[in-house]
């Protein structure tokens, strides 16, 4: 299956420069009342494409997002699932590895938490982080007890985004459809909605002291972005940049993605074959047959 | 904290009779668009009491539904859940134990699909299948290798039961609010729902032919729910018997129920003390500096 085509769509063959990637959106953009109607609309069409996936039950399908802090990845995977049924659909949120889990390959915390056939699973954070947040503080792979010589060296890095390019290709091959977001905020309103953050009470809790920390460590992530999504945006796992500084542009843009990709996908309500509507045959008898 | 009253709230003396439970809704309910509206002003509750919860981040939610085949349980997930932000809500569909659950207690599995802290967990059936659908099917005992001598008796279904309430009593006082749907549909009222899935195509993929062959032992089960219901239903983890013969009163009748239960959680979202206050105006400063 090819991706879906989108101006966001990040190139295959490592071209990807993040500088020309745009964190705004084109100025002729509907105005907000009108995404807000069409994200409406594609909530619906999701709601039942996720109900055909269920059915069908051959295909999973990931949803990967990552993003600098307060580029609206908990707004935006809320609002982009908004009406699917939850018993169909997962959303883990990785956070700091546990001991548990820096004891084992850096895959396996997020291969436990794969969806299951016939479901929506969301990544909010990933397997991404360690070749991010772990690159950006190579002091994080002190824990992980590597038995390597080279740990944070490019070729080391290069290493762990084939890795991850090979795993995202199996997980394509046995059925699960991956998709990722990169929600691609700028640097000034990224500030701009810290100090919203801050101002506002109902805000408060979800800021951390950590984010301004890790703001200043831009560029260095803008770094790794890149070289993440250069080395890992594949037709079977395609990554899209997605302008983050407008929410309501931004949500229906992985919303227009997301349910493309699902129209394209060969799967349908399964049906009934003769020796099977037999038996169903045999059990309306049954049941007309009580008293 | 006492369950909300409720004329479907089950006894706590163990006093219940199913016998004595509707399936029926009240004659004088409300017409269906009544009913679906108010469906979606609870869902709007909902989702905005999910949000505290999370912000607050020290209970979680348990709904635990169990019923006979085509009472709903699905719809009624979907529907009561619908609006609610999937990144704050979990829901596991319990089917046939493998050999490596086998190997394990019976709450064992059901044990690692707890709703974190800050979310609402669904069990879509649960643990109480081992003491229903294995109580009818005793012989499915023998692949748990059970050390005990009287497996299948009396004595042995009430140790089980007496298990389960423990249970869930720890998980009350460890900050898990647990609430119980039965999902109460009539033997008449299923045959109809049996054939609609057999006659309507678009049905035809949710029936099996084995959901026949359990209605045949429908008297067996209702013996079962009976000794379940009376003997777990207590202040920390009421069970509701919903009359579910009418699909649109009973997914009111359990969002009511959801939503006026958490609307008596002492839940808000967190405020920041002086300390911290003072650490956000270091961070404020740091923002403003910028060139």
């Amino acid at each position: 299956m090819q991706p879906v085509p989108s101006p966001y769509l990040v190139a295959f063959d490592g071209s990807f420069r993040l500088a020309a990637a745009e964190t705004a959106p084109p100025s002729d953009r509907p105005d907000r009342s009108l995404l807000k109607a069409r994200l409406r609309d594609l909530n619906d069409v999701l709601a039942d494409q996720q109900r055909v996936l269920y059915a069908d039950n051959r295909y999973s399908v990931l949803l990967v997002f990552q993003a600098m802090d307060a580029a609206g990845k908990d707004g935006t995977i809320r609002r982009v699932l908004r009406g699917v049924n939850p018993a169909g659909c997962q959303v883990f949120s990785f956070k700091q590895p546990s001991a548990e889990e820096l004891d084992h390959d850096f895959l396996w915390r997020v291969a436990k938490r794969l969806p299951e056939r016939g479901r929506i699973g969301v990544f909010n954070r990933s397997h991404y982080e360690e070749v991010l947040v772990v690159r950006v503080h190579p002091e994080y792979l002190e824990a992980q007890n590597l038995p390597v010589e080279d740990p944070g060296s490019a070729a080391f890095w290069n290493r762990r985004l084939e890795a991850i390019e090979r795993w995202e290709r199996h997980l394509a091959e046995t059925g699960t459809v991956v998709l990722k977001f990169f929600l691609n905020v700028s640097h000034a309103e990224q500030k701009e909605r810290f100090l919203a953050r801050l101002d506002e009470p109902e805000k408060n809790w979800k800021f951390s002291v950590g984010d301004v920390r890790e703001r200043g460590h831009w560029d260095d992530y803008m770094g790794a972005y890149e070289a993440a999504l250069a080395a890992t945006s594949r037709p079977w796992a395609p990554w899209y940049a997605i302008p983050a500084d407008d929410k309501h542009y931004m949500r229906v843009a992985v919303s227009e993605i997301v349910t493309s990709t699902l129209a394209g996908l060969p799967i349908s309500y399964p049906t009934v074959d003769d020796a099977e509507r037999a038996r169903f045959d045999e059990m309306r008898g049954l049941l007309e047959a009580e008293s």
